[in-house]
């Protein structure tokens, strides 16, 4: 070992010890016969100080003349500071130098080696390795491999067992594009990189195992938005005999498990609302319910009253953002240019300002009287001070204009703490989506999703109104994991199949070892996935996921790092019996 | 939930009380009046039991018609069984029916669900899914289970961080043949697949990670042998500031705790070879210590007697089987012959028999003496009883045949006991070895493994000789882990990519980011990784790794249950940009 402690573990306990440290130079204070070095490791940081007349002048120099990042090993003896630094927990002191030796130089890096850095984005990606230094990112992927263990500990005290499933597997056309990888042995043939393990859990509860989950790599060839990544991770359970409560009761166990665990948080008891109830009340099948300011249907009392844009919408639905009804008229108009940009999408924004006296003041008055104006303010709930924000138009998209607007109110109004935790089940998702593009239904969830058991008459009569056993663990606005109860015997997945557009001879050639399993005894069962970057990023207060991945890809899916993916040998290619056609026009 | 209780865990204690369980019926016994139906789960059996007059006469027939692995549900009451069975915990109660509900039936599986079954290795690939309900897989893979709970428990108390490194990486042509990934967004580029996350792993090490490890998918394109897979899983460690005995110090750390955990075994203090001793003593660098048996030379003693075969060898050398000297003729022509096939290559054996009455017999007598067999067998330690089996020729080649020999030996005389574990360390192996098809020196363990400080002047004299801070743990001729002290500067990195025939041009575009990284403060690291395939099968007493993965893939690399790998459409190869050349002739 080239040390005998670490970078943070010594103390005035053990004053005049014989120690060695190894670690990099954080800082050096050079004043000229007396020099202090801050020697930093994953641990912490220790002073080291140099002093004229206790060491040679050679090394009293050399130690003057570090550079930041060198690797260095000092040996001393370990005294008590004259001024103590009460900051850090090896502050009472310091070692005394009797032995220095660089064990490797640095070069200058290009951006600072501290929680705030002077790098940008890029430069940071392709230096990631001197960016995990820093502590405050380090400290995340510490967290990350907290919420590993203590997942693992949860899951296999319930009896789970974990199972690698196989990386390389076939491609399906359902869902997302895969990545694939050509096969040598098998010209011409490809396998593909999964999305999800969905069908291999499925057969190991058709094997037995009972309780099944697997922290697992995940692939998706998408287009990146940001905060997307190709390769992402999943905590993958899945369980037998098991109906919808039972899984929503392990699963809220393992995120207040976590939440102790990890962040010392009592987290209140998961709250639960149909996505029916989430579209309503919040526009959105993942509401953040740190803050109420539920929608209020103001369309019977908004109609009828020669107000042209609301008689001929579809809905008209509010929010009632508590005592802002002293906004200005240039914050009012900020928010009409805001919710009027494309992203948003709205055609206006109407506003009733709630005073003090009992008066209303709205952009409508020409149409709506004092009284009018009450009713719909009553109807809100608001008091006396609060500000009401109307929007209106076809239901779904204004609904979903308005979920975006109380989320900004919510921010505005300093009502979405990054520390308060609010979590939530959204419950009976749809079965199905009507997909526009290819004027066809969806699996809203995945085909193997099962119907809850009273709307199956309707997948024939009105298949968009079929509900699903699916639910999503949503917490802060924010959707961490999501599954269903799935389908487990041959003759529901067939019809399941035929109504998402499958020929019997495509749903057999890609999952008819699915089917087939089926016949050999499988029993009821369900599961979930959650996102585990995500889950991370809300644990560590953080909205972005990259910085809780050791090596993320940038938003064109490259690792800036290594620079991949790259070109391969021509060899390589004609192994693989593959060719590259003419780039494309991008 | 679809249970009360599994099937494992009712008990005398439980009798009178109304329980329902679920499972997969195992064995149905039908008399008529009386029908018993075995249920089972992951958890055990319990018995269920149908009597006439007790339960309606639809119910009984229903239970007496019951399939083999139909899905049921029964609800009924613990009551103490007359016939005892004291094979399963269970034993000692059966359940009496009220209810019963078959949940999904089943068709007759292909092979019998049982410890030992008809299935043909083909047929329960392919329906690996029922293969894995026997109970004999399923305790494979749920050791699987604890192995990895127990190796992470063991890491993360040493304060080893778990850190994903990425799955899509950049392909290299060092080492064996990479899996890769077309990306369709920078089309005619290409992601690997890892073969190990050896870059990653060190590049952690720069970033101040201090201790790493992962328990990972590493994937190599290779032909595959009998008992390899094209994905397989590997324990991954490094360490900074660390030199080799801190290395051996932890990770025999990890094994003990993984055989007293897991096992309960107290295993032994690892034992610790040179390589160089391995391949004198046993020919081998992974020699099976269970047994004694280790090479004898016997060239000096063998030559200047006439014996053209020993006079023109290199080599003369044995082994010394106890206790083997009454092995008929025919069993020593056996030995012959098995030397003699190609796959071991021997021109022949030669062999003494100790004779307890003092003499020998051996089949070389026309050119040695009484008394110069009685100088070998005193050199082998040989004792009346024993037998002496002698090979010659080119050195390596005698070396390689011997130690198949000795295994074989070991073997026959019932010296490999699978319950017995005989760790050890083999250090100091060669840094680079001579691969005749290329001409030139390639990395015996990887171009990043440090070589020995008092050796690097030989690398321009004798690259050959050039020892290396490498080791491998080796349990009963099984090779579980190897590791190395890594290079951690830039210039010892250029050399040893030069001395591997990469031109400066290559080393930099296959590994200028690591060697970059080095100029920022790499300090002292090294590491090991772990075939956790293969460290599963020696735990559970097995050669072959293949029931230790849940889904493995055939020899030929083919998933043959989802039928993987497969064509793809048209339209995803235009995505990505690659045609598919016509097949080779294969």
């Amino acid at each position: 070992m080239h040390r005998t402690h670490t970078c943070g573990e010594l103390r005035l306990e053990d004053l005049n010890e014989k120690v060695t440290l190894a670690g990099w130079v954080q800082r050096v204070r050079n004043k000229g016969g007396l020099v202090w070095v801050d020697l930093r490791d994953r641990y912490g940081i220790t002073q080291l100080i140099f002093e004229e007349g206790e060491v040679e002048a050679s090394m009293l120099k050399e130690a003057g003349a570090l550079g930041r990042e060198f690797v260095v090993q000092a040996e001393g003896t370990v005294i008590e500071r004259t001024a103590k630094n009460d900051r850090i927990p090896t502050g009472d002191i310091e070692i005394r130098v009797s032995r220095l030796e660089v064990l490797n130089k640095a070069k200058v890096p290009p951006f600072i080696i501290e929680d705030d850095t002077d790098g940008g984005e890029d430069l940071r990606m392709k230096y990631r390795y001197l960016d995990l230094r820093r502590n405050v990112i380090r400290e995340k992927l510490h967290l990350r491999h907290k919420m590993m263990q203590e997942t693992r500990k949860y899951m296999d005290a319930k009896n789970f067992m974990e199972v690698e499933t196989p990386v390389l597997i076939k491609s399906t056309p359902e869902g997302a594009r895969d990545f694939v990888v050509p096969s040598r042995i098998h010209s011409g043939e490809f396998y593909a990189l999964p999305q999800s393990p969905q069908t291999f859990k499925q057969l190991l509860m058709v094997s037995g195992f009972d309780r099944y989950f697997q922290i697992v790599k995940c692939f998706r060839d998408e287009d990146l938005r940001a905060d997307r990544q190709p390769e992402f991770t999943q905590i993958d359970c899945e369980m037998s005999f098991v109906e919808q409560e039972d899984i929503l009761e392990i699963f809220e166990g393992m995120i207040r498990h976590l939440f102790k665990a990890v962040k010392g948080v009592d987290l209140e008891e998961v709250a639960r609302m149909t996505y029916a109830d989430a579209m309503r009340l919040y526009g959105n099948d993942k509401p953040d319910l740190r803050f109420g300011m539920p929608f209020i249907d103001l369309t019977a009392e908004a109609q009828g009253k020669g107000f042209n844009v609301f008689d001929n919408a579809e809905l008209v639905v509010g929010i009632c953002a508590g005592g802002a009804a002293e906004y200005t008229r240039k914050q009012l108009d900020e928010l009409t240019n805001w919710v009027k940009r494309p992203q948003i999408g709205a055609k206006g924004l109407v506003y009733v300002k709630c005073h003090v006296d009992g008066t209303f003041k709205s952009s409508v008055d020409k149409f709506y009287s004092q009284d009018d104006l009450k009713d719909w303010a009553e109807k809100a709930g608001a008091v006396p001070g609060d500000l009401l924000l109307v929007l209106s138009g076809e239901l779904h998209a204004t609904r979903k204009q308005l979920s975006e607007l109380r989320l900004k109110m919510g921010e505005a109004l300093g009502l979405r703490d990054k520390f308060t935790y609010k979590p939530l089940w959204v419950l009976d998702f749809p079965l199905l989506e009507w997909d526009e593009e290819t004027s066809r239904f969806h699996a809203m969830h995945h085909p193997f999703t099962s119907p809850k058991k009273e709307d199956i008459p309707l997948l024939d009569s009105d298949p968009g109104k079929v509900r699903a056993n699916a639910y999503d663990l949503v917490i802060n606005g924010v959707e961490i994991g999501g599954g269903s109860i799935r389908i487990h015997d041959k003759e529901t997945q067939k019809l399941m199949f035929k109504h998402l557009g499958f020929t019997e001879a495509e749903a057999q050639s890609q999952f008819g070892f699915l089917m087939e399993a089926f016949e050999y005894g499988a029993p009821p069962h369900g599961g979930i996935a959650f996102g585990f970057d995500r889950l991370c990023a809300i644990f560590g207060g953080s909205d972005s996921i990259r910085d809780y991945i050791a090596f993320p890809k940038n938003n064109a899916g490259r690792d800036v790092m290594i620079n991949s993916p790259s070109i391969i040998s021509g060899e390589q290619l004609e192994e693989l019996s593959i060719a590259i056609l003419e780039k494309k026009d991008k």
